[in-house]
């Protein structure tokens, strides 16, 4: 029966048409482009404002950008995309209903926080393997400006950061998933996270309120797939930072202990080896971006088979005033290519 | 082909299996008790702080509420639920996000200001339809006293309400989406609206920032299904109030002149009669506590088809400072019980 095969557990969809990414676009911002990952973005921000007055209005830019960009490289036209899935960090999300009313594609809002990139694809997956859609974009953008002031203190106030605070990554990514294309990395699972609230209220911490919503959904696609760490060339996270992502591995040391060789998080490659960034990159941005390392090295053959688990902090300054911790959750989806 | 019979055009899914909705959960707060709806309601509140410290927790816990209200009335436990969608007015998504963690059901958070009940239902109907999941609950929720501080004055301010200002609802519901059932309503389409932007700038009067974005969603809806205003019995929009729908009907008039005779506003009739409201009711607990008349009016077979179609304007507080207008979006489910 149809409906038990794509169902693989309470959590994991299984899309038996393996949608693919046929492609990418990435803006970055310049300490982004400057990092090590630089050469695999598309638009490299000189103008952090992107020429408007607020940078409210340049992280939308950045998301408009993106989109245009994929479709662009795919050349693929704006009334060929059944659905645009996005989300992003600021309240009402409102770089991407905005930039929804400017690329004018039937919109799904999602919010997910720093995982959002994971749930946008996932479920960009899911309306194309299903037949509801015939081509959809996934896309998120997060800008260190407009989330330091909303999450934490306005930028004029120069606040000093602490070792394990997370820098917001200024960058957009949108992915392009259409029918499947041997040539092209496909989606082939989709794991759905729980929200895990660990009872951490550091905001300068958000790795820690992370790494457990991240080792729950690790868990729940291992066992609801049959597969371990070793089916994965690289099983990618983020953005947990150096120390959430050494906590999450020491959270899975015991299950899993192959889990660690194979890997890797966003927010410690971004910026690796910037020492002004402390415990790594964050932001929705983080993993989209990081994204076009992943596609391009799967398009070339380096890499087969990516586990992509975006992990998210949802973290309110309201709820906190309130005395509350922050809740994690983390999405994984399954990308592969033909051996 | 499986996929051509799904997509019923760019905006509109297709439900061959047609999943039901098999109960709904709903708590309201005392005014909305108090209205002509109040016999509808599950849980009928006399405290709005719910026992809680704050308005935020009194809303998290109307939706943990909800939830669990929906689980009794139809005998299900949490553990059969393969995923909950969850969306609110709240920044980051708090009601839902910090709900989530407490029902332990895998969790999708979408954003649709006060469309989210629609956009949370159609989207547990195509995880049902397709097979990804069993069984998944769609569940919102607002609170008058926390949307009036965080969109517009501190409610201590005691500001004098202008004649097109909305009052958001207090109340919570959450709708238990399972294959389909002959004696219950069932989904058959759902039309995912575009994000309109018609130049609103008055935060008090949303149902005019609303109206065009409904009659986007009705227009594709009626060509991409073939079916006119004739099909149905009644076609609700919300909350689009007193002149949103006065406007709404405008511009659909030409089009289609038998619209209007069809049309109830959830805004409309939520508070009717009581002129302390305004223009009537708005926020996203508003659509969900209506949900719970067309339910019962549905299973006790005094209605048959209904297209509702959930209304939400994505305004922004931060981006109205920016000189911004308010866009709106409109997303619309089909429901259906056999003849």
């Amino acid at each position: 029966m149809l409906n038990e095969l794509k169902r693989c557990g309470r959590q994991t969809a299984y899309f038996p048409t393996a949608p693919s990414i046929r492609g990418i676009g990435t803006v970055a911002g310049k300490k982004e482009s400057n990092g090590p990952l630089g050469a695999y973005f598309d638009v490299k921000l000189t103008d952090s404002l992107c020429e408007k007055d607020t940078w409210e209005k340049a992280e939308r830019k950045m998301l408009v950008d993106a989109v245009d960009t994929v479709l662009n490289k795919t050349e693929t036209s704006e009334n060929e995309i059944d659905r645009i899935i996005m989300g992003d960090l600021l309240n009402q999300i409102i770089s991407a209903s905005y930039a929804a009313s400017e690329v004018a594609m039937p919109f799904t809002g999602v919010y997910g926080a720093c995982s959002t990139m994971a749930l946008a694809l996932g479920t960009a997956a899911m309306l194309v393997d299903s037949g509801y859609c015939r081509k959809t974009i996934a896309a998120t953008a997060s800008h260190f400006c407009t989330a330091e002031r909303q999450y934490r203190f306005p930028l004029e106030m120069g606040v000093q950061r602490t070792p394990s605070s997370q820098w917001t990554t200024t960058g957009a990514g949108a992915c392009l998933i259409v029918p499947h294309e041997p040539a092209f990395p496909s989606i082939t699972y989709f794991t759905n996270g729980v929200v895990v609230n660990f009872d951490v209220s550091d905001v300068n911490n958000m790795g820690a309120a992370m790494a457990p919503a991240a080792a729950e959904t690790l868990r729940a696609h291992f066992e609801e797939t049959g597969r371990g760490p070793d089916y994965y060339d690289e099983i990618i996270t983020g953005d947990l930072g150096l120390y959430g992502s050494r906590l999450l591995e020491e959270l899975l040391e015991k299950e899993f202990p192959d889990f660690a060789e194979k890997h890797f998080d966003c927010g410690c490659e971004l910026f690796k080896g910037d020492k002004s960034v402390k415990a790594g990159a964050s932001g929705a941005g983080c993993s989209a971006l990081y994204l076009s390392r992943i596609f391009r090295d799967m398009v070339n053959g380096n890499v087969k088979k990516v586990l992509f688990t975006a992990t998210g902090a949802l973290h309110s300054p309201t709820a906190l005033f309130q005395k509350e911790s922050i809740p994690g959750i983390a999405h994984a989806v399954a990308i592969e290519t033909e051996a």
